[in-house]
């Protein structure tokens, strides 16, 4: 039987902006925020991919969990049909390349089904359900061990979103921020806006709102002046893959932050559960690192037409050398360079 | 008698963006370019500063030759009151807090009405004309001696706006990054888009389409990866500012770009008229930073409303030293580090 009596809405669990009944996907629309709250229900597998591709959802953890909620989906669809069901889960897999939580996601589901004739929504139901609980027991046991890394009167600069919209629960990087200014430890905390899509002043400025905990939003350009000025003494963001080296791959401008940040004597973490290491990636070069369209880049900025002749170069990750990151905090503890991220870390068992 | 046989409009003199027939000033309004050309007509003083301020005009050489300008609209309106004229002339001064080139250009106008009783308009028409007809010049030249510096095989990455929109002709940065393609030096050219405002995707990306070179927008957290894949070998900026030490005060983000370059190998070279230099600013810790209204990022993204609990660290400016300079270019010359501007190469007699 399936343990329904998980309460995945607790305060403590963070803000749920995935919501699954068993049946039915509710996402809150992460592209229309903060203007608008608005949810999108999805009952199909394809709506699911969709969701995934258009950034309905987007954050690693939350990608995952989105995932393996899509599987229990398909599962309802395709009913004895175990090869349809497969292809299913291929689609799923594909739908953004980057994030390897996406990929350790359906391969969870896929073992649970491994010498099944047809797809089990009941089994697959408590398998998504625990990758879900897990990813907000990893969220509250990182907020925990990262913010203890974080002297009193430090200012705190993130970038992207790592919230409860981007994971399961109180986040990776935000849910390290909310829990030192909880301490008391920040003076002030900054997020980058992140261009092209502005996660950082449409969902984080949005979450730090809805806590009541106060932040500025700058822009990406201002991050090196506002480290000059001294008023950033820990950066901190999440990760969508991290190398058996310690290589992070996270959201475009997350480089140019820990270059930045080592110039003028700032520290650099990254908080993500293990499901975010890839130990089969030996470095970051051999990440595929997505490309999407430049006319995210003038849409995004509210522009109705491109401008005649545009072009642009869109990669939505980079990659930041091992070498320029002080810390990674994972659920299993506070790791330092040199990292060798190696299977048995992963807990995969 | 003003020569009125100056051909401001002339192809080698670049897209005139300020036009002025001695009465009425037009100026192409840059807030909503690319989507629309729409041209503001002003024939009061009041009106010329609203339009520096709201930033219908930017860039430092073309706000200095609009407030020139404008000094000879205040004439019209001032007839036989010099004490008014000069009340103006304040005025306009303060429209804009950073560019030197504004201040310098008001001084000039001064100079030359320096015992007079009431303004004469034909007088500061002509010195007016001047300072844009030099502006003209000081273009040029700079555009060959800086085209000169780049090697052939070079990609080069540009911030903000430089070019015929930011001056009187053909555009400092810009001038010499379209001079160096027309000599077939660049491999590619990446326009930082530069937040807040969209100065390179809304402005320098039409100034080069219109141009016919190919060129690409990055958002500015892609500059560090771009440097890391080995494609830029020049950043190549404007400046609002020089001290007599070589600090260059500029648009938001060319102090991270500057940093980002020296770490990746890549050269940094500031293209300037002599205007721009400040011999009277030891450094550039001196500078007063604009700091202008948060809700700046997020309309210029498109956001009607800004989300609740919205704060936002906006300052215009930032300030990069000049250890990080590996060339000035100015009308007078390329100047390379150590840097020491004094009165005489300000040609200010």
């Amino acid at each position: 039987m399936v343990d329904m009596s998980d309460d995945f809405s607790a305060p403590e669990n963070g803000f749920q902006a995935i919501r699954f009944d068993g049946r039915c996907l509710e996402l809150l629309d992460q592209r229309v925020l903060p203007v608008r709250e608005s949810w999108l229900s999805v009952d199909h597998v394809d709506g699911v991919i969709d969701a995934i591709a258009d950034l309905v959802v987007r954050g690693a953890p939350a990608i995952g969990i989105t995932a393996a909620y899509g599987a229990v989906i398909a599962a309802h669809q395709r009913v004895g049909d175990i090869r349809a069901w497969r292809g299913d889960l291929n689609r799923l897999e594909s739908a953004r390349p980057t994030a390897v939580n996406l990929s350790w996601a359906i391969a969870r589901m896929r073992r649970v089904m491994e010498s099944a004739d047809g797809p089990d929504p009941e089994v697959l139901l408590a398998e998504a359900r625990a990758i879900h609980r897990e990813d907000i027991a990893a969220n509250r046991t990182m907020a925990e061990l990262g913010s203890e890394q974080i002297d009193a009167g430090s200012g705190v600069l993130t970038h992207c979103n790592t919230g409860s919209l981007a994971t399961g629960g109180i986040g990776t990087a935000l849910g390290v921020i909310m829990a030192a200014a909880r301490k008391g430890r920040t003076t002030a905390i900054y997020a980058d806006e992140t261009r092209p899509w502005l996660q950082g002043s449409r969902l984080t400025a949005w979450e730090l709102a809805r806590a009541g905990i106060e932040a500025r939003v700058i822009v990406e350009g201002a991050a090196a002046a506002l480290m000059a000025a001294g008023r950033v003494q820990w950066v901190i963001t999440g990760s969508d893959r991290i190398a058996a080296n310690g290589d992070v791959v996270n959201k475009i401008g997350t480089y140019s932050l820990a270059v930045l940040a080592r110039q003028h004597g700032a520290r650099f973490m990254v908080v993500a559960p293990t499901s975010t290491v890839d130990p089969l990636m030996a470095s970051g070069d051999q990440v595929a690192i997505e490309q999407r369209d430049p006319s995210e880049i003038w849409r995004a900025a509210g522009m109705q037409n491109a401008p005649d002749g545009f072009l642009a170069w869109n990669p939505v990750f980079d990659v930041t050398p091992a070498e320029l990151v002080d810390c990674i905090v994972t659920e299993q503890g506070v790791f330092t360079p040199p990292y060798s991220f190696r299977m048995a870390e992963k807990g995969r068992g």
